[in-house]
């Protein structure tokens, strides 16, 4: 259920969900309100009046003067409410210039994914069997296979390969007096027989779980799926445990070259993917061990210390990984809580640093279908790019480094509670307003946070496209502090640490080199096929992160390209959607084969284009204010 | 290289090989020597004179007389031999009426088993990889996939499911700088594509084995086979650990019913395979990680109980295995010494009681090839029998009971040192002649020696066709004793044990009822399939104690049919040269479905027809002495 709040004096209106923050809304719709501490509520500035629709909000009770604080408010129906004009620095009472919402066409994800059948790639039988006699003895097994080869007279027999099923198979199949449920799995392809992974007595045809999971270098999260009806039943997200050896794939990379390190990786990861299953499981109230699919995606270097493999080669030129295809594990052998027989499925990986995840994504996108140009990113510490559509892709990474979750960034954090997530700046008085996540006193910049606080100080002028300061603005906030200069975004006594939280020079200097790599890796695969931005139909942005940004901002500093906004797409954690229709769909998930097929990686870092495109980007947008003109029109205006 | 020695007066001459004991050759010529103390030098009865060639023998000088124990005596060429007249209890000397040597036509196990060539079902290759540069940075594995792929574009892509492969990948392609050697086994069926199941650094092509392992309840024997040249380079036997818990597969299955019994018989059967693994690669200096494949066979029993499948149902009527084809299994993954990936075959089971061993053996001797009508029998515990040719197979076992092994006869034992297995009679004195094995004091009755000696008292009259004692013998080896009446073949001051030996009534009705079961099977499968002993082309004596059967003297006792000796063939370990020819050969290999899809088992214990044949067979050798036509006239004359 939707609401709508329309926010005078600057009439602007927004659509929110039922419970919205009031604070967050007016962040999200660009309406700027006094708030220094994230909306954690003790600084008091965020004071509005509710012109109409009192009924529907609730939250604490106006002061004498009716004024509410809007980060505590929440909507629950339609409202008009006053943002109180702010008295700037020079007494004047300034009416803010309006300001669009924000321009995102955020189409809906269905119409990238398109439909998908109910077909997993594991199906329950239940089988009655005739039970044997000294006249008809044969082996179990045989007669097992009988019953289900039974009234299909073409069909190839069913294999099996696990030890364990024998040993149980004689007690399974007379436990119940010769009623079972056979598990099998479809052939990989079409013509390959299937695979008997379990049986368990009785008729349990009614419970068929599948697991979908996306291994992130920061994040696992998991989707049981009930096979039956292909409804998402649970979900649970867990920090990757991997991380207190290091934030990004590199440092996972350099630890696995210690003594055990590797081990202790693959261990990790694995506990990791327990504790999401767990989760799981426990919403449900099913065992573990009643998930009969597992389909995975993850990065290379995710990949192979999931699966043990060394990576040691990933990272030293010429960037070579193990292997493509992943072998098709089982899930125990891993150490992953599951059934003996239950198969885990991973994403082949394209090159050392474009790994299943992007594949996943890109499958899940349907890039290889679709004859529009399509340029797909996934925004992280490893910016992945595609660019292509079903008649080639041209993939490569991007080392961007790791601003955008945080890293090189004096106060960057990940997207935690108390991280400002989003930011404007008062064009005037030059005073922030600060939403963070969980609506707590800042603590930190996350990357949706960084994207907003420089394309605003941008705008209003307070740095130059350089990403210098302008040096001779006089304002509280503006310093030249112990890194350089630097703008406070909160002062200590309304942060969570009791230090000020500030962006410097160096920070805006690594946020440019990050976008400028992307950037730049956009423009070097589109020239290598003789395209340019242009000739594109669409862009998706995929990962978690792409999911929070904001797109007008992340053109205006030049992190996307200045097109028609109508052009891009959400998908979110596009990685975790392919694993969901694969599990789902076993034709899609056939069809994987035709997107790595498709997909020729190429190794920018060696690529002298890539380099020029890369200095012309280190500027904000771009060099060439040609290439942003949107851009450059609003940063004239 | 053999020798001949030509025996007087009783005019004899056989054939030995060089430095045969002079004692066993007369005993195999059907030479009576006397001989109490099986050969250990000890009694000092087994006199005899050199007449020629007295150059050609080695051991104690002779006598004052100028006689030289036999069996202390080696044959290293051609030889005349006198033994000296024996006198008997009554004073007179007698000549022995002269027998003739054994009538076995041992037709050449090549004759059964036909050519097989060299092509193993793995293979190594040796492979020069162009190193990866940034221009060509595909992963490793398909690197290796496109080396070995290379000139052979009508060729499937190899597939291989260890993820060990590919932990260890990266490194082995670089240890000898992209030179490597890919072990692949080949497809089970035409269509299969190979499967990498090892990649070696540099080029250790000229290393390729392969272990032929015959899993016998009593015995495990291996055979070490250089399958480059396809030689056998080192055997090894050794008894099965799990013989603790019992002789035969029954008490193995009840032992297997025991909390921990399972596990503790796998264990055990693996730590004997071990062993002779152990042993074969200590003779040739390899370590057991150099073998790359493993091609077993034993009954169902030991095959379930090797893959730790519990046997159960195996017991129980309907006797119903839990599979035929048994899982082509990691051989690590059981415990097993060997490389991780390398796999261990076991050859599939027909029924509980007819397992992979008698499927090789028919493999082996290629009956499903073959238009003549054969009978192929294994004695043991379990007699099995197949009857049949290239069109069918009918196939049972029977239940002899442990007489053959050594079981329920009072001196039984299995064919260790000091048993007795060969046995003569003197015709006129009842004196016995023992030869025993290792040449050691007496100290029971072997398989072998049990035929022997229940030939030569019946032929000797000693007892009658029924296995009685003749009551009115005064002898002092003959007596009524403990367990009834009773011969002596040992005297306490002979024996290992200073006991008496002796054979019993008890002994002789347990070993007719072995014997009338075997029979009954042959005749019941025969007649099953409206065929009768005159129709066979041929007799296949299968098994290490088949090996060692007189075939006569089985005739005499009707443990075998009264056929035209000319018919019968030994194959001895059969089932281990079926792993053998398959180790060697994939094609032979490949036909092996060919075999099981041939035999019908059939349940004789439910069999009335079988319950009447084998009461008719409760008698030496028959009750219808018109089926043993050389033994009826053998005994009446």
């Amino acid at each position: 259920m939707t609401h709508e709040i329309h926010f005078q004096p600057d009439n602007v209106k927004i659509q929110v969900e039922e419970g919205a923050n009031l604070l967050a809304a007016a962040a999200n719709a660009g309406v700027y309100i006094h708030a220094y501490c994230g909306g954690d509520g003790v600084c008091g500035k965020c004071k509005c009046k509710i012109d109409s629709g009192e009924a529907h909000i609730s939250g604490p009770p106006a002061d004498k003067q009716g004024f509410r604080l809007a980060c505590q408010t929440k909507v629950n129906g339609d409202i008009t409410v006053s943002i109180p004009e702010v008295v700037s620095k020079d007494g004047r009472s300034l009416k803010r210039k309006p300001k669009t919402t924000h321009a995102i066409s955020a189409r809906s994800m269905s119409a990238l994914v398109g439909e998908w059948h109910l077909d997993p790639p594991v199906e329950k039988r239940f089988l009655k069997i005739a039970p044997p006699s000294i006249e008809d003895n044969v082996p179990d097994l045989q007669r097992l296979l009988r019953a289900i080869r039974k009234g299909c007279y073409d069909c190839a027999e069913p294999t099996y390969d696990h030890p364990e099923l024998l040993r149980e198979l004689p007690f399974t199949l007379r436990e119940k007096n010769w009623e079972v449920t056979v598990i099998l799995l479809k052939g990989k392809r079409v013509e390959e027989p299937d695979r008997i992974i379990a049986v368990e007595p009785g008729n349990t045809t009614d419970r068929l779980y599948g697991l979908a999971v996306d291994i992130g270098t920061t994040t696992v999260c998991g989707l049981l799926i009930d096979l039956n009806s292909g409804k998402v039943l649970a979900d649970s997200t867990s920090y990757n445990e991997q991380i207190r050896f290091g934030e990004d794939v590199i440092s996972r990379m350099i630890y696995s070259q210690r003594p055990g390190g590797l081990k202790e990786l693959q261990e990790l990861v694995v506990r990791t993917i327990n504790k999401v299953i767990e989760a799981v499981c426990h919403k449900v109230v099913i065992s573990p061990s009643d998930i009969s699919y597992i389909m995975a995606a993850g990065n290379t270097v995710m990949s192979q210390l999931l699966l043990g493999i060394n990576p040691k080669y990933l990272r030293e030129a010429p960037y070579v990984p193990t292997c493509s295809q992943m072998p098709l594990t089982r899930a125990a052998a891993l150490g992953v809580y599951a059934h003996p027989s239950v198969r885990l499925f991973l994403y082949p990986s394209i090159a050392s640093y474009v790994g299943g995840d992007i594949v996943a994504g890109v499958h899940a996108a349907q890039m290889h279908k679709s004859p529009e140009l399509t340029l797909f990113i996934d925004i992280g510490t490893n910016g992945e790019i595609v660019v292509g559509n079903q008649e080639w892709m041209a993939c490569a990474a991007c080392s961007a480094g790791p601003a955008f979750e945080g890293g090189g960034i004096k106060h960057g954090m990940r997207a935690n509670t108390g991280a400002i997530e989003n930011f404007h700046i008062h064009p005037e008085t030059l005073d922030p307003m600060l939403v963070t996540i969980d609506m707590s006193k800042p603590c930190g910049i996350c990357g949706s946070g960084l994207i907003s606080i420089v394309s605003e100080l941008l705008e209003a002028k307070v740095i130059d496209q350089q990403g210098k300061f302008d040096r001779h603005l006089d304002h509280p906030r503006i310093r030249d502090g112990h890194d350089g200069y630097e703008y406070v975004l909160a002062w200590g006594k309304d942060s969570q640490t009791g230090e000020d939280i500030v962006i410097t020079e160096v920070d805006l200097d690594n946020l440019t080199r990050a976008k400028g790599a992307m950037y730049a890796g956009y423009l070097t695969l589109l020239e290598s096929v003789g395209m340019t931005f242009t000739d594109l139909d669409r862009v998706i942005l995929a990962g978690n992160f792409g999911a929070y940004i904001d797109l007008e901002r992340a053109i205006t500093i030049g992190l996307l390209p200045d097109i028609d906004r109508e052009r891009f797409y959400y998908l979110g954690n596009a990685s975790l959607t392919g694993c969901q229709i694969s599990l789902c769909d076993n034709k899609r998930f056939r069809e994987r084969t035709e997107v790595s097929k498709l997909m020729t990686n190429m190794e920018l870092a060696e690529n002298p284009q890539f380099m020029n495109h890369y200095m012309a980007a280190l500027f904000l947008p771009h060099t060439d204010m040609e290439l942003f003109p949107t851009v450059k029109a609003k940063l004239a205006g």
